[in-house]
């Protein structure tokens, strides 16, 4: 069995490729999936598993302990592994960093997000949130879209927004830049890439303007959400998986249940979008994307890398 | 992260201290328990995870391939690992062979078992079944009950039985000897320790001696069982676990459908037995203890391995 640390996973990442990866897995058998989640206080222990037709199968085990980031010193608030197996044999083929393969999963879903729904000529991308997923968001939608020319930052901290824009003016020489006022930015957008915590919508849907992409990674629990019912209202809707985000993520379970907006609004996901759903009908339409993760898009990933 | 291979974990295992793991782990905390299972065809793909308070998590992922011992050259057909966390920090501890894991945890539970409700003056060790559990199901027995002075072994085609006898004998110097007849043998038997895959009965309960010791390890889905109802009539009810026996597996979930017996008849757990619930009461009691597993078992033997 390969064992492939962070480092191993996060060196030279070929966002292409991980997307070509999400492709390829969407066109083969509709994946099982399934959750075990453990619950004490505050702290979780959760176990995602996948099984792909033809592809193979996976588990991911990861600790959840917020309180973590207090201790001194600071642990890792997530901790874990992703076991993936052949699934011509049934052996067990590779063991991946968890929280490595988790960032990279979720940027590569963004990307593809974009690559199948953003106006190909986008140019200004805004990062709203500055946290650890801010920095592979960015990069991954850099590879998706390679018009972008710029990229803003909004950040509750400004200064955690400064130093993200330097870290990726060096890294990739695009020019990047913190803002303070993110009404005044969201009309400028091309692309929006929302990885906040929060529980309340930060995106006002009457700022966005025409063409707008909106990328919603952030929401992970039915209680949070980053965009308003206006933003809903006014977007081509999508998601990565109907399966976990109609019943699980507030950014879509909550307007559900408040009829905000029906099932039918939601209309594909990747299994649909890869099978040639229509996306974006044209260059005016504001799309909307939801990141939700799931352990079959983990499936995909670990795939690649344990195959590579 | 400690990798603990198959052959780390059963290189001379001390199964006393693998017995004392299970009863320090039942004097914890109940553990939180979940089970993901997922299914093509006849082929398995399971996670089962557990938590414990202060003592830690896991999760054991393990590929179930009934059709790789058919293969040529033939697979095992169950593979896989556990990963272990540390409690306290949430961190990977330890990644152990799966099946090794298994099999330990399984003749453990069992040797449990038999501590906790055999007689101490058991002589005559009935093994029926010579599958791949019966070496470390007698090993473990023989280790729980010094007593015991011989081991028959009975299994459907007898040249097995004949091979894992010369096997004991060579291992443990105990007399082995394999038979014919399997009813001849139950009579005679103080501890009879039955690892099957059958569907059906293979031990009638008539033909039980009094004082005898059932230990009952083969039937492990809703559909099979070992003992016929006047068996379960005649003995006090005992399981590993109420939570993975009691509505999951055909021994005591059949008769329960049925009204052969009542929940309240199966009278206590590992964790009701730690804590003092009466076993045996005499020497002329029939106790039969159903081994169903259990993803808390499998973290208290990692708990042990990853701590010693």
């Amino acid at each position: 069995m390969q064992i492939l640390t962070a480092e191993m996973l996060e060196k030279s990442v070929d966002w292409q490729a991980l997307m070509d990866g999400l492709i390829a897995g969407h066109k083969m058998p509709k994946a099982h999936i399934g959750d075990t989640l453990l619950e004490q206080g505050g702290r979780k222990f959760l176990a995602r598993s996948a099984w792909i037709e033809g592809l193979g199968a996976c588990t991911k085990a990861v600790t959840i302990y917020p309180d973590n980031s207090q201790q001194k010193p600071a642990l890792p608030s997530v901790q874990g592994h992703l076991i993936m197996f052949d699934e011509a044999t049934g052996a067990p083929l590779a063991l991946l960093d968890g929280p490595a393969e988790t960032r990279l999963k979720t940027a590569a879903d963004s990307a593809l997000g974009s690559a199948l729904l953003s106006r190909q000529d986008a140019e200004l991308l805004l990062m709203v949130g500055a946290g650890n997923m801010a920095g592979p968001l960015i990069e991954a939608h850099l590879a998706a879209r390679p018009s972008l020319q710029k990229v803003l930052i909004w950040n509750r901290t400004e200064k955690r927004a400064a130093q993200l824009a330097a870290d990726i003016k060096r890294l990739t020489g695009i020019d990047a830049e913190a803002i303070s006022e993110l009404d005044e930015a969201i009309p400028e957008a091309d692309i929006i890439c929302s990885a906040t915590m929060s529980e309340k919508p930060v995106i006002k849907g009457a700022l966005l303007s025409k063409g707008t992409h909106l990328d919603l990674v952030g929401a992970y629990t039915p209680t949070m959400r980053e965009v308003d019912n206006k933003a809903l209202a006014r977007a081509r809707l999508f998601a990565d998986s109907f399966d976990t985000t109609l019943d699980h993520i507030g950014e879509y379970k909550i307007p559900l249940q408040r009829g905000a907006i029906q099932r039918s609004d939601v209309l594909a996901d990747f299994y649909g979008l890869v099978d040639g759903a229509k996306g974006r009908l044209d260059d005016d339409d504001i799309t909307l994307f939801k990141n939700g993760g799931g352990a079959h898009l983990d499936l995909m990933i670990a795939h690649h890398f344990a195959n590579q």
